[in-house]
């Protein structure tokens, strides 16, 4: 290969950011830095790129580099990319976003800056907080979501459950998200006893309430176990991205047969917010990843519970899924674990009311009248 | 909900076992290991589930718990759990082994135990070591496989590159796991072009070496570009779990349609192994997992390259990746970045001689010639 290398279609010029925080030396950062640019794209020896297209285009370029803390040794760099290089694709875009570099330490993905034009690759969610409102009837106040559980109840125990539930009052039954396709609760049959469950209570209380089956489950069964949930009236699906990959809940919001509310749970993707100085930012993954993939309310460790999340890194979440960002409406946050009748007040304050609290155990634990629970909850709510 | 839940089918007290490393005092680390047991599986109230099945059957049993580490405060704990609570998913496996408890510090997986029954839900490797050598023709050395890149060519002159690649003796030729389905290398016309130049090569020099194009791409078009890729003459394909989720890699390698070597990249998977006191270790992420998932080769970053992993790390993924394992057979280590010829000896006592040399840049480094660049790596090997 000669140096000058020559890219064979017109590229637009139009380039998208990435936010990094890198730890270390000024020194060090700078040359983090760089490296980016050449890991995250050719990954090529640098002076074999010696001008043409690929060093102009191609490559990243660092836009911006500052201090963001001396005391810490913390810089940010703003590298931008050729949008031509994504392809139009999320699994592409999160390659270069931080493919190779999630193998490196000391460097943290803190967010994305993609232009408008860009963001019109991606369709968004489907339904966001306008659409699930309207689905659920309910105009202003924070919904209520709770989850299917103990793992090892049977399909009929789990549809008395929702019944329960959704007598109560609650907005939202999910499965937890344990509950899977195992012998003694198989999805199709699940599917269809909490769906009547659920249904039966609506007809007795005039309510919305909607049934979410969790659809993570092998690559190739996925799409056809959404459908199949679709064709039973389930109200929403419910994935997990670090299992089944991001672009699969893009492919389930996407699809015109399957027409749901997407909900994504956290599981296996924890470990990209375990560090300060790796990984991926709180806001990134729980907010903008998520909407850039179509979900329409994104499950998270509440502050203040049993997971290490803190105040700060919940606002961060809820603010990034509800700012402008091109034609993506914004979507709900629903903190889950920690939450109690006495926290509602403070957990308004922190999150607005357009937020899905996500209550599981917490309403067993109120005591044995679930129907009671519930609307003691809801009325607190409301 | 009463105590004393009742499992409804009868369950086969088989267990498989899950390793866990904790950071903390001892009576920290066992009331995380007693978290485990109930996060993991049921997420409930702990003081309601008083007995009955769920008890002793689905929730976790803390197996062993010993110190591993005194003056670091390590101690590590095997948990069990029913192997029905899997249902034979592999995203139910990930799930149950560290799903919300990702989200959790100090903690990180070390292992699994699979006892070899439940073994038998995975196929796991089509080929393995076996397989690909015997694809490949090459009954004992080490294999070297390249990278097309830089990302910005056109698949004309990628498909040049492969053709010097294979006249100069590589055994594999890969994409770089950059090249997706740009507009300037649009993903079935370079597979189209660069099987045509690697089967032209080898007509010359009558080797067996393989194309390699990169599959991960959107969810719902993995499977049909792999057939596709398949139908075309193509000897392998590589995905990123990291990018396209675990299960996709065994639905690749489980489909008689696509019946190749499946050979998985590590974009985006580094931060399971950027913390030594949570994530997974580097054993279970290259080795264990992606022998679950059914690829034969597994790329990781090399010791002493321009990553972090130490030689003892690359050491406990080349040991996993060929342990006796139920009927899986062993499978590939594809160690890149950092390989020169002066290291080949060095790099053959760490790894043995069943690994794949993974050399990209060096390759160009070496001088202009490339057929010449190859020949001289492959005499050194041989």
């Amino acid at each position: 290969m000669k140096p000058g290398f020559v890219v064979s279609i017109p590229l637009s010029g139009e380039r998208f950011r990435v936010i990094y925080s890198i730890t270390g030396s000024e020194k060090e950062a700078r040359t983090r830095a760089e490296e980016i640019c050449v890991e995250q794209t050719v990954e090529f020896p640098d002076d074999l790129v010696t001008g043409g297209d690929i060093r102009d285009h191609i490559l990243g370029h660092i836009e911006s580099f500052r201090s963001v803390s001396v005391s810490s040794n913390i810089w940010e760099a703003a590298v931008s990319f050729a949008v031509e290089i994504v392809g139009g694709e999320l699994t592409q875009l999160i390659n270069v976003m931080f493919g190779n570099f999630s193998l490196k330490r000391n460097v943290r993905v803190e967010g994305l800056d993609l232009p408008e034009n860009f963001l019109k690759t991606f369709k968004g969610p489907r339904f966001g907080i306008p659409g699930l409102r309207r689905i659920l009837g309910v105009v202003e106040r924070p919904l209520l979501c709770t989850a299917l559980k103990p793992l090892g109840l049977s399909n009929k125990e789990l549809a008395e459950l929702a019944y329960l539930f959704a007598v109560g009052g609650v907005d939202m039954i999910k499965d937890d998200h344990g509950l899977a396709d195992q012998p003694f609760s198989p999805f199709c049959e699940r599917v269809q006893r909490c769906v009547e469950a659920v249904e039966k209570a609506n007809r007795e209380t005039g309510n919305h309430c909607i049934y979410i089956p969790h659809v993570s489950s092998p690559a190739d069964r996925i799409m056809e176990k959404a459908i199949f949930a679709k064709q039973n009236g389930v109200g929403g699906l419910m994935a997990a991205p670090g299992l089944v990959g991001f672009d699969t809940l893009r492919s389930l919001a996407d699809e015109p047969r399957v027409n749901l509310p997407i909900i994504s749970h956290p599981a296996f993707v924890g470990t990209f917010v375990a560090s300060e100085s790796s990984g991926l930012s709180h806001a990134l993954l729980f907010g903008q990843l998520q909407r850039l993939a179509g979900a329409d309310g994104v499950i998270y460790p509440n502050y203040g519970g049993r997971f290490a999340f803190t105040r700060e890194e919940c606002r961060s979440i809820v603010e990034v899924a509800a700012k402008p960002m091109g034609h993506f409406c914004p979507i709900f946050s629903m903190p889950g674990g920690g939450m109690s009748l006495d926290r509602i007040p403070e957990m308004i304050e922190t999150y607005g009311k357009d937020v899905i609290f996500l209550i599981g155990g917490a309403l067993h634990k109120m005591g044995p009248d679930l129907i009671e629970n519930c609307r003691v909850f809801m009325k607190a709510l409301k």
